[in-house]
């Protein structure tokens, strides 16, 4: 490959728990959407995913954690709802560090082609 | 997140030309059976690709490069056939060493949850 003006690198990652799927991108903006929403349902609807399908991905990443990254919110004039746990919080910006951080490395290793 | 037993991280990369895709994984493979089997017709069937899909990705491909990484062979006994240039060599050996500094720079960093 000879150095070529104008390429860039967008890279993307996951996070598995043996062959089970634990983060990615899509999960990490789920969680971003309960913590933005307050609910499961919301979120799910915000990004045209089904409840169940957005409840199923949750559980995976809590039974997967060592603590639970959203738990419910009992009550309220709303119904009830869900948070994300300190956890949740953490989570979310440890995974995009390491993407910071690879997307950096991406670019300059493209930059360079040193390899 | 806390640190975790079993986790494993998976890195995949994209290099695009402004706003057109150049190289991802499967253009790499598409490559490395047209050097297996001499021809894009071939290494296209054995991807279960049409060869009007696998033409393009190589037209594109060779359009985004200084020098083309796809050659076409022409005449002999089966009518012709396609090489990898030298400048596609590279681009595999490249692409390769640019995703496995990834990988293990991502297994690093998820290893150590220093960031």
């Amino acid at each position: 490959m000879k150095p070529q003006k104008n390429l860039s690198i967008l890279v993307r990652l996951w996070i598995n728990n043996k062959t089970k799927p634990f983060l990615g991108k899509g999960r990490i903006l789920l969680l971003e959407n309960i913590r933005k929403h307050g609910s499961i349902r919301s979120a799910a609807k915000q990004m045209n995913m089904s409840y169940r399908k957005a409840w199923q991905m949750i559980e995976d990443m809590n039974n997967l954690s060592k603590t639970p990254l959203v738990t419910k919110r009992v009550g309220g004039k709303s119904g009830g709802g869900a948070i994300l746990t300190k956890s949740g919080e953490n989570t979310i910006k440890v995974f995009y560090k390491i993407e910071n951080h690879l997307q950096k490395t991406a670019s300059q290793l493209l930059k360079k082609q040193i390899i």
